[in-house]
């Protein structure tokens, strides 16, 4: 008798759109083309895994969730010391116990759906024995190795029809307005809804910008009638004038007041510099939620059949990714190794400028 | 041969959905049945009526509008002091100047689609003896007289579909949401959206909340396993531990600090009760942009149609306003007498506690 | 011991936008006010009554699908005779069994959630000793005794869509568009979103159409430079020719003919008057399809929780309804009594003249 | 003095979305980087360019338009020739009008935004002597020499959606719900939407399809409980049986019944077939309208920016296009020489297949 195939889900991190497709993905292709196979689906990311909380899925738990936001399978934000390891909130190393279920589940490997984080965390788990093929799932965009993760376009397109709507409300009033946008530490998603959406000013973290040029921008556009100013503000961007802080000194800060939104600081700014008053729109996590749009339902779908046929392979250690319009595999040390920010040489920032959209630098 | 019938057209205070369906219902209706007519539109509602600043439209500037957001007019706030003038920045009246147009123009009436404010500053041109017709537009659904304002139900639609939004990605994590409204010092607007958007929690200012009781609340969630919270926050809201402040000091506090949203300070205070993670969205002047939704359309176009019967009629000094599903007019001595606040015995309040929906009181 | 109340909840008919909300508004009331309740959900409407198929429902069930589209019970059309008995297939009356389920159950009343047809079906069911109390759900709103049904502002919503599209799209053609919107034998939907997309005509069953007169408005249009024309054509449209067919056979009608769509000919017959191209658009269950809008949303959560109140009155035998903005009981024989067409002097149907819309006739 | 660089825009064929953002990229950057520009509208396509009748735009004509449907410049379907001529409606060449509009305005460049047959045609032109780029905008995605083909992201999106609102109704029901899509003669649209929104069968025109298959198929689905599918059908989908047409053939049949639509057809036959109930929905020309998605905004702004860059180098005779993630040159005779099909291998098919849905092959 052929011995079963055994394999785990696990989505990890911060939710985003896209991520029932994916999972989708994996067990339709598994249940189709592999006989005795069996899926365990973790509860919440890495903590089902760590308490053994799963559900044993059929093929029906795959069926009609293409276009349901969120995840089927719940997650969760694990503390992670980087490059070192997945501990409670004790400080506890958790490895032991992920091993344990892995191995008395007896599983073939994980498929792990995860950001940034995500990738290095798995890449632990990957070092410590586990057959591990990861997708890259966020907002952000900000993975290494591939072109796009999944979740991005939807957000792009949330961000995007803020700011269109914003833009019918701001053309029958002479004001400044400031859409704040995800994306952590990187520009990719405040550039692109910046382009769509037509902004004014892109306040990017790549770009650092200088206020006082922002603000003759906006007192350029009033000369020539445009009475109103569209900026896209990256939740990430910083001013010319902030010192460089590195990414553990970001996370702090960030920790140290979680609320902080840096736009209405920059708005204040503004209407000092320029009189005009300035007005704060924040969508927030309304950006990671909602049905997956269909560019990213089609990605996460071809991610998720390749992982299944990377899982018939027996390929493991891999993130899957897309270069180009190709899907590829990207070793997990490589998409673990760094984030993927925005070159400032990147051909869309070049369209930006190129319909007069500044990044005030 | 028969006189000329001259209209002017002034779109006055925060712009909303509906303007151009009403302004298309009155245009259409009066070239489709008054010979010899008309129309003025006037260039950023009163500031065009003060510099004689308008457009002289003709039948195709109604056509093709009715999707259209904002207002092809344009509008501005004005300054105003409360029933007694409108000033410019320099406090002077402008009163003569508005009505030295209204009489060069030869106008027979104006129709001023406005909120609560443009009722009562509509009321003194009707006092310095100019006819006056108002239509009632405000995503705020505060204006006496009127069951429905247009601008309402489309507003509600955009905040219903960002707690939609955050639905389905707080599904995923454990922490408490809250999502802050517009609606001014009324609460129509978070009612309808934290309903329909199946809010756990709705804080208006009609019923000031007690913040221990919504973290009690939030905790008892938690122990019966719903890991996270909705609270649907009017801009408005007050604690029952605020001074309750007249009209005149809440403007004055809100002009002080136009950027203070309330949701943070109450994130501030749930976190620190409940030990939760909480979240914050501010989607802002998101909710008074976009083209107004279908019923908005119907209803503006409801709205501008029985103006222009009015004008057929020379009846004037009156708003136009819904009771039940029937138009109707209001004299606008009454409409601009007072705000229409949410009372607390309204059947939706009742609704909503039915559904388990609390208000923190 | 206090004794259990016991409620069945049946979907009847086909489906539409604000089931789960109406559903939830029941559950959740009944739950919150209610010792020892119980609530059956009936799988598939009629059928799961027949054959004892239910669901017993958790309080949970009924949390976090209020933007679901469906009904999470599903529903179906029962074989129904007019007036006298709702049959299987085989023409046996199916009566004793659902009687035996209500009885072996012991529940003490229904709660039925559905159209036109259902309210007459339901009527029976009273008729034979059960305690029903039924929902207006529909897209046709052509219950009588109620001004809305929910449904149909959704469904008003997605046709609006389509129109406004289309309008894009024609802008930029010389042609005509028709866009066929449902309803059944009803113009209230077509009517509806005909206004709130500014179609050019509107063609609706309750005024039939002169097909001269409809192609002569599209060529006054061409000559003053209106290159297309939008034409709202309700399924049920008939003209000035057609033969009036009872509605026994009209459905007939549509019985031998289920794919017929009365907007092909149409667009044929104007193409041959006009010597301009015709392009037809059908969304057909498009319409009924998707979260229901906030609008319906509250109002089913109205009506649901109402019933929820009228359960704890032991008040059986009526249909929920609002009239203007009031919930009112409306008795069972009533609501069934007959369809809820479009008077042909509803003031829509003015407004829609006075905005130039014309209905051929 | 440095001579006036004369730049001439043309949008050809059916509309889409897109066309205003590529329109907009062209503009923003000349006014931007070239001095002693003049850009030259042509209304309604080459319509515009053979009687002369065009708009000389100013920068603001290129402001707030990026999220506008339609085309700013109006579009017209001109009879054309295959790889001979673009004639009027009584044969006429018209090439000498255009060329004479061309020299008269003394143009450097005309920019031409077209689909497929507009390629061709534009090929003329550059063959007739005049320096032509094009942008290539189509729903269809069928142009040869770029990967995609700006409108048809977001005529996916559009068709999706309809698939996704169906999906909720057909849960109810047990039904076969037919959704055609557009695309002309090949598969792109309908095989994107339809692995978006999970269709269970997609029919392409690449793929004959077996009637009985596909009936098999939705038989095979009802015994395992799932009583209801979803067809997602290309509107030049083919039958095995269907004899194979040219192009010009296909063209013929199309022209002689324009009004055909094949799923009423298929919908018969599965009726007959599996003898469950079908519904036929066609979204129709609902697929071209409305705002372009974001990604497609990107998209036509990078086509447009790269193409005024071209018109700075003085490279004509190309169409913009994209390859991965490059923006590529494509000279024209190439892009003009074929129709972009999807091929049988293409990866996207796989795609499909891995998550069990089917081609009816």
């Amino acid at each position: 008798m052929k011995r079963k195939t055994r394999i785990g889900l696990v989505t990890s991190g911060g939710d985003c759109q896209g991520l029932n497709a994916a999972i989708r993905g994996v067990g339709k292709s598994l249940f189709q083309y592999v006989d005795n196979i069996e899926i365990f689906g973790m509860y919440d990311g890495y903590r089902g895994l760590m308490e053994r909380d799963y559900k044993f899925m059929e093929p029906s738990d795959f069926s009609g969730i293409i276009a349901q936001g969120g995840t089927i399978l719940g997650t969760s934000r694990q503390k992670y010391i980087p490059g070192k390891a997945i501990v409670d909130k004790d400080g506890n190393d958790m490895m032991p116990a992920m091993l344990d279920t892995y191995n008395r589940l007896n599983l073939d490997c994980l498929v792990i759906l995860g950001g940034n984080g995500t990738q290095k965390s798995a890449k632990l788990l990957k070092d410590a024995g586990m057959n591990v093929i990861t997708l890259p799932k966020t907002i952000d965009n900000d993975i290494y190795g591939t072109d796009q993760t999944f979740g991005f376009q939807s957000a792009a397109d949330i961000a995007t029809s803020v700011i269109d709507y914003i833009h019918t409300t701001a053309l029958a009033h002479s004001r400044i307005f400031l859409v704040e946008v995800m994306g952590r530490d990187a520009g990719w998603l405040t550039l692109t809804a910046g382009i769509a959406g037509g902004a004014d000013v892109i306040l990017i973290p790549e770009i650092p910008y200088d206020i006082e040029k922002v603000a003759s921008l906006i007192e350029a556009r009033k000369r020539k009638g445009r009475t109103f100013s569209i900026v896209a503000v990256a939740e990430g961007a910083i001013s010319k004038d902030d010192k460089i802080l590195s990414e553990e000194e970001r996370r702090k800060k960030k920790d140290a007041n979680p609320h902080s939104t840096i736009s209405y600081d920059i708005a204040a700014q503004l209407e000092r510099l320029t009189g005009q008053e300035a007005r704060v729109t924040v969508p927030g996590h309304y950006q990671r939620g909602g049905p997956a749009c269909p560019y990213d339902r089609v990605l996460a779908t071809r991610f998720g059949t390749a992982a299944a046929r990377m899982i018939m392979n027996r390929e493991y250690g891999y993130m899957v990714g897309v270069v180009g319009d190709e899907i590829v595999k990207v070793p997990l040390d490589e998409a673990a190794s760094r984030t993927k920010f925005l070159p400032v040489d990147h051909p869309l920032i070049q369209t930006a400028r190129d319909t007069s959209t500044s990044f005030g630098d």
